[in-house]
Order: structure tokens, then C-alpha cells, then sequence
């Protein structure tokens, strides 16, 4: 038991449920509460999981044993829930984003510094068993020296199966602030932080239309950039070329590297299992073989609490969504400003994931 | 014979005879002679062709049945001869590039002007019943609003097949320059003239080794971008994201045009017959039917002399060609300076090839 | 209440699992027991998807409200699960396959016809949404006359992911057996029934190694042959030709159906929503739309229980199963002899299935 | 010049400019003559490739110099010309098929073993690097111990392109012997010979429309299957499925081999360049790299002359062409009985062919 770290869950909404898949199966974690203004839904989510505790955040940081507070909760309410944790003494695990500006973002790593506690963010897909493989061909050197990256996510938009899509439309969302943190994340695992952007964005309607379930036909504004192309420098001199696009009716999810000797093709970075593929120049390519994993959303917090144990730094740092953020940030300022940004923020480029952390799951 | 029109060649190089191929087929083009500083080269080539006449350039200028000097030389060649055809009260078809530099196509457009000639240059790809099927559907609706583009063109560079490549990695070249012209003019078609580029540029090594022929293993010095990734914003609101390689182990050549109800991949745009796909929002793709064609190069030629016949503008034009040099110059000027830069030099976009030009080769 | 038609399972196993699932929200299905040897395990199921009953097959049919017995035992035990449930005056519907011999099937049919009851067989993917779309391309004219298909499933063998895979590889197993049903009924639908075989069939090892799980390592014998290629003709004229294959390192999964003007590329009929493509014969190719539908194992229940209540022939007949277990034991008995074989078992061409099964799932 | 292979040409037509592209660049050939009933054409041919003699077979035999008698002739002449060739004591290579029934493959054959010379016989696209880099693949071990093969040509009838097509649907021709070659060839290369045979024959139509040049829209004949579906057994246990098909609006061209370890998909082996996949078990895939070649037809013409002068066997031998011809009648006799066919005509499996027959260009 004592070796177990405890862990509390607030807001008990759809993405909950994935998370606790994870956690409740890690022989690490021992997974004791579910707070939700909503006190009704936390019981019943910790009911479907066998979760002990449930109610209040209040109730919940009343558990000593409580050491994670995993923030699962809606993005404006990101910063003051992560405050209150960090307040009450506990490290903190941020679905994405961390907040929703800058100053939200510096406000969470300043008093997690103070108190001596961590701060950890979501996406965690960087620590599946798809990406780690990319990244370890990359680091082995199977691409030779890393030159740049394509990233390129593209679609119709989610109006198109999401019921009640408006959200995804309006401040803090977008395709680059909603579906950018996988690409950018990957980026930073790849080649370290940014230096500098530039980039283009487009808003193509002003309204769009729900496409399925209830609401379907009904009209809703739109307030951000649906496409945004980006160029990145990076700290080492390496380059990528971005697209974030709501406004492709052809879907694409691709990230790939390019090295002096070979590409590796890593695969959609929003999922844990993409498969890479090594393009060599002599134009022979390796599919590697597919990948079997029951890792999903969670797995971060599982790392998290190893970090803490080991007293390493974690992998999924909120430095390293912080300079996301701030990426992200001025990416929208280049393209309405058309000047060139230098990035500030910087971070650790985080190290290699071990393969054990769940014994034959990990490939 | 009084409604053929006379044609003479400048140049007998190995392109010469793809020109050639397509030159003699036609049906309203008379091919009278084949000029070259090497007069055996040029004599020979004749032979080849069954072209009655062969020599000098002043010895083709003096047959006056010859109205268009197609001008094959090498790039430095191309304002010089230009001119001196111009001054003969010839019109002028020059293989890409119009000039290396923007005073130099200028100089040869105002030539043109004033003489009341015409200029037009490849690349004529953009004529093949490859992009011209993708154009057609594009100006049909079939993507609805066209919105934004993609082009990718990489690969690892020439020097893996070609055996004397150092000149394609010095001044007026590298994959911008020489691969670059096929995109942009393409792009032209789609969306009419560029008026603002951004773009980044990186040398990935200072020098690069001959891969295969007589001098293989011989290195020589790269004094060029390598790697070129652009965003460019059209006239009428529409953008392009673009990468120019010869730094990417993966090879790939793709222009894709996308608009609010469905997406045409187009193809590799450096050739006459890619087959368009057409990617609906729904998921959907029709993959276009294959396409036979004995169309190549040359075809811009063929065209050139119709329009004169007609009194039609033609569509391989000197302006279109000058507007494409001077963005691709611009491009690698933001790329050095990180300021975003507007393009002043403009151009019409050309109309829609009918594709009667050579019964049953066009689709 | 009164016009939900009530079903009762039996077999508590993995796949109830997957049927409960499909049964549980059928509007016009009351599910109201499940049975199992295992009476604890038939509760917990009962118990995971709010079921009223459950305990032994006895208690099941003493409900008399209970109309559709869902037959989910092990295959040796359909025949004798199958006759208990017609002797006690219930519709049957059975997992595949009917039997493991010609005369099991027969009894099952000939108690079912003395006693005025229907008998359905798995599978029910052919109603799915994938399927019956390239069914409805091929009966609405969009291939021209039908005139053969294509059927290949490979794959390198289940026990690279089965923890027991032993009796995939023994009586009444095997690729053929395993997922001939799936291509067969599939090939049923579309052409009628077979009139013809001939085959050849070979075993390539005598024992094979578990590849996974606690049993990893352990070696078990081979008894059925586990590659057989088969040719089959039908009554209409059309012909088939089809692979099964356990020893095939390259995996596959495909149905594909000629015409005299297209070609059908159905996808995996062991799914529910494989995409059908149209391929013409100018070489053009239509993808058609993604398929989201929650359909999936049981929706052959539901279609039993409308059949019934509206008096009509159900899809997925206990004759069409009886007709394709003939044919597979038919195409096993041509590889050892060498010489071909007749069918005299027949059964209906079933119809399409209506598109209202469930609001807006089945496209 | 006492070191190079004389060799005549007879039959002018359109394959021969293929064959005379290859076999003058030969530097161990001496092409001395190109022969035709058309003198005419025949001279022009000769022009065209500067080769210095033409005229009549009879004076192409007149011409001591030349050795290898290359036979280009329409199918029905093949025998009467190699038969004529033989008794001037030359070796011959011919077209494909070596004859139109068993009987004139047994004469030819035996009239060159009576006399001492040397038959051989296209397909030579499996001296190609494409086939032969599977072929090493697969003897060198990559795949395990070879099982089966997948052999597959289907598309909608060459009267879609080919402006004389009947005769390709008349007696001699249809898709089984026009293309079984290549792929049964292949196999044999494989898998060595072929030992029982069973298959289905199809005609769709009792006649077809030419689709394309001056006698577009012209009705013809079909009296020869056009779709046949062939299961192969060979001597050393492996088997083989194919389809060949003028039925099919979808086109293929695959030939793929499977065995214990891995698959190698081949690619058409109608082609010299097709590039090797490599499909192993553990779900992976290596595309080996493109094949830049000039080897075309004509190959087995300069293997023919080098192994005349080594004294070893030539690799495309008259026992493996008439084995192939037994093959393809048995598998239509077997498809019109019904009845297996044990076959049992033999030939030596072919060695390897070594990769240096020119410099630079076998892979």
C-alpha cells in the first residue's frame, strides 16, 4: 500500500473514463477519488471503476493520501483548479492545455516551484509505444543527423461528428490550440524547443453548421483561424513545416523526420500506436511491425508518479506545455502581425521512455 | 505550308530532342533548322529529326520563314539570345528559366513589348491533360470555393543519379530554382498571381558527393539553399504552403488544391499526365481514370503558335514566367532577412487549355 | 411490452459479451435471461448489462416469454443446445457454425421445419453496413452482369495472438472452417448458391508454437490443413476463387467482386463497415464514404426477431448455414480425393436488408 | 570481333525495334541482319539500328557469321522458322510461345537435340533485376521455406488500347497464354515444375468491341476462355493459385510467394524493374529499392550466346518453354473436363542469373 501513490480525479466528464482505464489497471497507483461539481456524476463515474471516494474537490485534496491531482476539468477552469492543488500540497497532473495564456501558464509553474511540487500536462501521447519507437530510430541514428520535420494535421472539422462542436471554434481552440499540442509536443521530444516562427492563418466562414446529432443544421460562429500554416526553428538549427487545418476536406495526420540518410514517418502523434515507417534514400522503405498496446490517456500520470518516486524530472513537464503554449501563442501573433517571432520560453528536451513501464505493453 | 508555322532550335542538347519529338509531330509547326555553337551537334540533331536545316544562330536568323526561335541554351545563354531573336523580329520560347535574375527578364519582356513579339517560356506541364483535368475540375466547382494548396516536392538530391550535378546546387539553381517553377506556375493557374511570401531556408551541408557515372565519389561545394519551406498568399485570399528539398531521404512530388467541399490532389505537376484524385468531405475519393497521352515537351511551343495564329494571348507567357522569378527570388530574400515581403509583379491567370490541340492526345 | 420479442442466452463466454451489447439496445428486443453451465458466470453477465435472469439453459426455458434462444455454447454443443430449444417451442439462433457435420445441421433443420420454428446462423456481418452498401452497388447495376469474385483471407495464424489457440487447428476448425463462413455467405449473397468445387489443401507443419500469453513456447499439434485454395462455381454462372490461409506471413483480407463493367473491392467481411470501392474499367476508382456505425455481433437476432414478427423469410437462414457448412466440407473432400464435387444442398439468394434496421446507423 | 556472337533477326515488326535496342548495345554481339517477308520493312529496320544486312531468311542464312537465329515472327510461323533455322544448324531463340500445341514444341525441340544446337524461348523479363532480386531473396532464405504462390493478371481485355485485337481472343492467345507465360515461368523459376493442374474457364462474351483506333466500335469473335482460374502443384510440394483475366475492370498484375518466415511480393513479372516487398510474419514490410535498368527484351538473347560459349545451360530453355506450354493446355483441358491433370512434361529449375551480364545495370 505505502508503495502505491495516491491519486484524485477532478471533473468526471467523457475523458475521465479513459483516463481511469489507465490508472486503475497501474499496479503503481492506487486510485482513491473522483471530485465533480457535479457530485452525482463524480459517484457514478467512481462507481463504474470501483474508485472508493467520490464528491467535492474540497472532499478530495481532505485525503491526505492524495499525493496527484489529476485536472481533468473544462480548459478556463484549468488554472484555478491547478492552484488550488498546488495550494493544498499536491503535484498536479493538466488535461491540455496548461491554461489558456501565458500568464494562467507562468501562475501554475511559479507556485508549483514555490511549494516544491510538480506539474505535469497532457499530451501523453509522446509516451506510447508508437512515438517512442519513432524517436528511438531517430536517437540510434537510423535517420543519420536530424535535419526537419513535416507535421500536418488536416480535416473537414470536427462539426462534422462532434454534437455540440461550437467550443472548438472559439477562443482557446482552433486546430492549432486544440489538435497543435501532439505535433508540437512531438516536435520538442524531437528537436528541443523552438527559437523562432512564422506563419500564415486563415479563417474560412464565419459561421458553420453542426453536422450530426440533435443540433444538426444549427449555425454557429466562428472566431479563429481554421488553417494555419507555421515554419519552426529550433534550438539546434532544425526546421519543421506545420499545417493545422479545420478546413480540409481531405483528413491527413502525419508527422515525419528527415535526417541526412533516411525519413522516419512517425504516424498520427494524437494516437499511441502509429506505426513509423523508415524511408532510406536509396528509396527502400521499412514498415515496422504493428504495435499491440493497451497504453492510453493516462499513461503520463503513471510516469508522473514514478518521476516523483525516483526523484527524476518527468517527462510530460508543464515547462515543456508552457513553451508550448507559448509557441502556440505566437503563432497566431506572426500570422496576424506577418513579423517573425523569436520564442523565450524554453524547456528540457525530455529523455527516452523505458520500455517497462508495464511489462510486455510497452513494445 | 503558308499555315504552318516556321520554328527554328537554339541549343542541341539532350532536352533538344524531347522538344523535338513533340515539335515534328505537329501538325501546324514546321521545324526548319537546329542551331548550336557546336554546328556538328547541331547538324547531327537535324539528321535525327529529318530537320531540313542546321548551323549557327545568325544562319538560322537568316531564313525568314523561321517566326519562332525556340531557345534551348544554357540558362546564363537565355537573356542573350533572347534578345538577339527579338531584335531579329522573332518570337521567343525559352526552356526555363526566362533569366537568372529580374532585370534580365525584364530587359527581355520590354524587348518584346516594344517589338510587338511575343515571349513565352516553360515550364509547359501545366498544359499536359494531367494538371489541365485537375484545373478543369477546380474551375468546375468540384472543390467548391477553392480555399488553400499544398506543394511538396523532395527527394535527396540530384547527385544520387545525375553524373555531373554541381551545377544544380549552384547560383540559379538548388531545388527552389529548379524544381520550384513547376509548382508555382501550376499554382498561378489555380489561383492567379502571388502577392506575399514568407518563407525559411536552411543548407543542410556545405559540400555533396557525385553518386554515380565517371566521377562518382568526387565532391563539390553546395553554395545554395538545400531546403526552402515557404508560405505564399495569393491575389484572391488563397495560400500555399511549400517545401522545395533536395534534403529528404523520402521522395515525393505533390501539389494538392483544396476548397471548401473537397480536396484534388493533383500530382507530381513536373509531369504531363498525373492522374487527379478528388477527396470529398464525406471521405469519399474518386481517383480519376489513367491517362495515355504522347503529349511532352513542346506543347507550349504548339500553343504559342496557335495564339499568335489567333490573336489570343498565349499561356506559357513572359509575364507569367517573370512573376513566377521574381517570387521564387523573393522567397529566398525572406528566407535570408525573416521580413515577409510583397510581390509587385503580377501577371493573368491563363485560361483553360481546349484540349483539341492534337486530336485524341488531350483528354 | 407486449410487441418486444423476448430473447434468452445461452453461453456466458467472450462473445455474449459483444451480442449483449447489440441486444440490449434493440428497441423491439427484450433480453431477459442468460444461461450458462457456469451458472456464476452466466450471472455476472446477466448482472454487467442489467439482464433479469440467468442460471442453467432449463431455467432459461421456463420462460416463457423467452421466443429467440441465442445459442452461444461451444460449437460441439450447437447441435444438442439447438434441439432442447426447438423441442421446448423456440426460435433458434445459433453462432456459427450450425454443426460440425452434415447431420447435425440437417437435424436442426428438419426439428425446426416439423415444429414451425425458424433457425438463424452466424454470421451477421453480411447485414452490416459495409456489406450490404456493396451489395446494393452490385444488384443496383453499378458493376454491369456480375461474373466472378475474389475472396482471400491470410493471415500467419491465430496462435501469434491467441493465449490458446490449440483448437483453431483442430476438428471443425481451422482458416477454412474459422472464417470460410464469412466469404462464403458473403459469396452467397451475392451469386446464390454454389453448384461446384474443387480445391487443393495442404498442412505446412505437423505442430505449431503458442506465440503469447502464459503458454507461450508450448508447441501443439496441427490435424486440419491450414492453407486451401478453392474454386467455386455458383448456379448463375459465376465463379469464385478464394484462399484460406493460416501460413501466409503477409496478412490480407479481402472480397472482391467482378463485373461486366466494374469491379466491387468489398473489403473484409468479417467486419461490419469494411468501404466498398468501385474500381471502372477506365481505370477510375471511387472510394466510397467511411462507414460510423455502433452495429455490430447480434444485429442478426434483431433482423430474426422482425422476420418472424412480420412473417418473412430472416437473412440469415439456418438453409443458407446448412448450404455453406456443405460447401466447406464439400471443398475438403475434393483436396484429399482431387476430384470435383457437385453441391445438391441450395438455399434463396437472401434480400438486401432494409437501411431502417436502426436510425440512422445503417447508411 | 572472332569474340562476338553473330545474330539475325527475323520478322520486322513492332517487337523487334524492343529486341534491337537491347541486343546492339550488347558489346558480345554482332547483329548482322534483320530478315522479313516485307524486305522493305526489313531494311528499314536495319537503318534504323544500323545494322548492315537485310533481306530474305534466306539470305539471312546465307551469312555464316551469324549463330543465333533470334525468331520474331507471328505464333504460327514460330515452328516452321526455328525448324528452317535448325536445319541450317543455328541456335534459335523465340518469341513467346515457343508453338502452338505440344506436338510442334516436341519437334522443335528435338530437332535441336538432334543436331546439337540450342532453343530458347521468351519470357526473358525473369532475367530481369526486378524478378531476380525476389528470386535471391528467396533462395537466399528471407522468406523461410517456400510454401505457395499467388499468381494474379486481371484486366479488362487488351481491346481497350490494342487497335487489332482480335487475335488476341482466337485460338493460340486469350489471358492465359499471352500472359500465363511470365507468371507460370516465374513459378517455375520458383518453385521448378509444375506437376498437377486442376482449373475454371470462363468466356464472358461471345464478342467484343474494339475500343480505340481506326476500327473503334468494330465487333469481334471471342472463342477462348477469358477468365481462368488455375490451383498448381509442383514437384517439390509447394502450390500456386492463379487468375488470368481479360474480365476484369480492375486491373493487377501480382505475383507474390509465401513462405514459412515471410512473403515476397514480386510485382509483375511481366516487367524487368518490378521492385521486391518483403511481408514478414511478425506484421513489418521492406520495400526494397526502385531498380534503375536498361535491361529489356533481348536479355535472354546475350544469356543465350554467353552460355553457347561457356557450354552451361541457358536459363530460358526450350525444356522450360515447352513445359509452360503443357501447363497452359492442361490447365484449359482440365478446366473443360473437370478432371485433375497430372502433368508430365519436366525442366531444370534455372540457376540464379549473376548480376554482372552488364556492368552497372543488373542490381
Amino acid at each position: 500500500m505505502s508503495d502505491r501513490t495516491g491519486v484524485g480525479i477532478v471533473g468526471a466528464g467523457a475523458i475521465s473514463a479513459q483516463y481511469l482505464r489507465t490508472l486503475t489497471r497501474a499496479p503503481d497507483l492506487d486510485v482513491r477519488f473522483v471530485a465533480d461539481l457535479d457530485t452525482e456524476r463524480a459517484r457514478a463515474r467512481a462507481a463504474e471503476f470501483d474508485v472508493p471516494g467520490s464528491g467535492t474537490l474540497d472532499a478530495l485534496l481532505a485525503d491526505d493520501a492524495v499525493r496527484i491531482v489529476v485536472n481533468l476539468t473544462v480548459p478556463r477552469a484549468h488554472v484555478d483548479v491547478a492552484l488550488t492543488a498546488l495550494a493544498a500540497g499536491r503535484h498536479v497532473w493538466n488535461e491540455k492545455p496548461l491554461a489558456l495564456d501565458r500568464a494562467g501558464g507562468r501562475a501554475v509553474l511559479d507556485a508549483a516551484r514555490s511549494a516544491g511540487l510538480r506539474v505535469a500536462t497532457a499530451p501523453d501521447t509522446v509516451l506510447g509505444p508508437g512515438f517512442q519507437r519513432a524517436l528511438r530510430l531517430v536517437r540510434s541514428g537510423a535517420i543519420g543527423t536530424p535535419l526537419s520535420a513535416l507535421a500536418q494535421v488536416q480535416n473537414p472539422g470536427p462539426e462534422r461528428w462532434h454534437p455540440d462542436p461550437a467550443f472548438l471554434y472559439g477562443a482557446g481552440a482552433g486546430p492549432l490550440l486544440d489538435l497543435g499540442p501532439y505535433y508540437l509536443t512531438a516536435l520538442v521530444h524531437l528537436f528541443g524547443p523552438v527559437t523562432r516562427v512564422q506563419a500564415v492563418a486563415a479563417r474560412s466562414r464565419e459561421e458553420r453548421v453542426i453536422g450530426s446529432g440533435p443540433k444538426a443544421g444549427e449555425r454557429f460562429p466562428v472566431t479563429v483561424a481554421t488553417q494555419v500554416s507555421a515554419l519552426y526553428a529550433f534550438a539546434g538549427g532544425e526546421s519543421a513545416q506545420a499545417l493545422f487545418s479545420f478546413d480540409s476536406p481531405l483528413r491527413r495526420q502525419r508527422l515525419e523526420v528527415t535526417g541526412t540518410d533516411a525519413s522516419v514517418v512517425v504516424g498520427d502523434p494524437n494516437m499511441f500506436d502509429p506505426v513509423p515507417e523508415v524511408h532510406h534514400a536509396d528509396g527502400s522503405v521499412l514498415r515496422t511491425a504493428p504495435i499491440r498496446t493497451r497504453i492510453g490517456r493516462g499513461v503520463g500520470v503513471v510516469e508522473l508518479a514514478r518521476a516523483i518516486r525516483a526523484g527524476e524530472p518527468e517527462r510530460a513537464s508543464g515547462e515543456l506545455a508552457y513553451h508550448v503554449l507559448d509557441v502556440m501563442l505566437a503563432t497566431l501573433e506572426t500570422a496576424t502581425s506577418g513579423k517573425v517571432i523569436d520564442i523565450h520560453s524554453t524547456c528540457e528536451r525530455p529523455a527516452l521512455f523505458p520500455s517497462t513501464i508495464r511489462e510486455g505493453e510497452v513494445d
